[in-house]
């Protein structure tokens, strides 16, 4: 299944703020058996948001958000989301009661910013957050999956891991070994990369990255990794080529 | 003028590699004047990275991308965004001049991977890489700009700094200031910020960025800008609010 992600925050595209999130995002679904095609950023502002979810599910079945679940007026994703997919929103009364707990219950009032945190688009489940106090969302629209997450890093993660079981793939794993090779250029190991690629059809991916500049003792990190119907069999091809491209890539240097 | 940064490469979907490099050219951009108003990554994969430079146009006047410009099969940047906008490739004589130096000088082949690393969309003008072999790509098209730069962090700081002089903005230049507040949840400190936003009709922006739970000794990091025509301005307008700020916030703690 094709995955997409979308960011939602100013803070990312300054460059405040690097997006760790969405590397985490990342590398939970590929391992769950999602193949990540496309990830986006946008501003906090709701037509950015609109068009972040409309170019998001073009691309994925499955569509995780994060950012902009807060209290302040720069929130806004559930609800730009939910205009932009037609849905209106209500308050979700298991959450509002846990909200109540968590502000009333102290003497804090429940102003409109709170009370947005548990406005959530009608149809959808409420996924709480064990750390923070605005709730996830789980959502089907369209036979596509959308999760919503916070931005904060630790209230996204633990969402994440509570909606996992549910959304991990139970026929596509994937494998993956990294690993250095010093003393040959990438534009040297690049034919062997491709002929080994083209024998095994498209089954396994080769990826070389630079560590240093080819010219002055390059040093090369060479990633491999398969996509297959179960862990076995994607392990061994990638333990395969590994070992394919440690025998052959010596009669490569100064190519 | 608004940008778009458009970064390439399957290794940032899957979360092997976190995006430092969107980061850094979003804080450059910033603060050359240019407000970043998306951020798509994209897989190694032409009609995905023909989406992306036309996404990333629709929503900039100045695009940077960054990543595939390499000797490997899956380096397909330069030659997926010329075709997405209709431009032939070239090969660049001086640019080739360079490579053959590089590679040839020392008997080294010049091989249809290599060459590939000079072949740039027609009409544009290379950007020599004083690290690495791929130069990047300066491009005008439709009355926006393009910058092409390469993925591996060193190349792509280095190419991004000299031209740096030539796309910095004359007449909008920005400011901020981050500052910690503690004992003060985010959903209280919000009326303040929305009011003192309202009084600046737009000028300034505040945005505030949770370091802990709301109810658990909260911390907050408080982030003020602003744009204006020349430095001194902005500073002084993001002085002057980080003091009301921290003037008024005690009046909002527990509410």
């Amino acid at each position: 299944m094709r995955a997409s992600i979308l960011t939602i925050g100013n803070e990312i595209l300054k460059g405040n703020t690097v997006n760790t999130n969405m590397a985490h995002i990342g590398h939970i679904l590929t391992y769950a058996g999602h193949e990540v095609h496309r990830a986006l950023i946008v501003s906090d502002n709701p037509e950015e948001i609109a068009w972040g979810i409309r170019a998001s599910l073009e691309a994925g079945d499955l569509v995780v958000t994060t950012g902009g679940l807060g209290p302040t007026f720069d929130d806004m994703t559930v609800e730009s989301i939910s205009n932009a997919l037609g849905l209106k929103t209500e308050v979700d009364q298991r959450e509002l009661s846990f909200l109540k707990e968590r502000y009333a219950g102290r003497g804090i009032e429940l102003t409109e910013g709170r009370l947005k945190m548990v406005r959530l688009p009608a149809g959808s489940r409420a996924l709480h957050n064990p750390v923070g106090a605005a709730p996830g969302v789980y959502l089907r629209h369209d036979n596509k999956t959308i999760i919503i997450l916070p931005g904060v890093p630790a209230e996204m993660k633990a969402i994440l891991d509570s909606i996992l079981p549910e959304i991990k793939s139970g026929d596509r794993k994937y494998a993956q070994e990294t690993f250095p090779l010093e003393g040959i250029m990438e534009s040297s190991l690049a034919p062997l990369i491709e002929k080994i690629m083209k024998k095994w059809g498209g089954k396994v991916y080769i990826k070389s990255h630079p560590q240093r500049s080819e010219m002055n003792n390059p040093k090369l990190n060479v990633e491999v990794s398969a996509w297959d119907k179960n862990m076995k069999m994607a392990m061994e091809s990638v333990a395969t080529v590994v070992a394919e491209i440690k025998e052959n890539y010596r009669n490569y240097i100064g190519k």
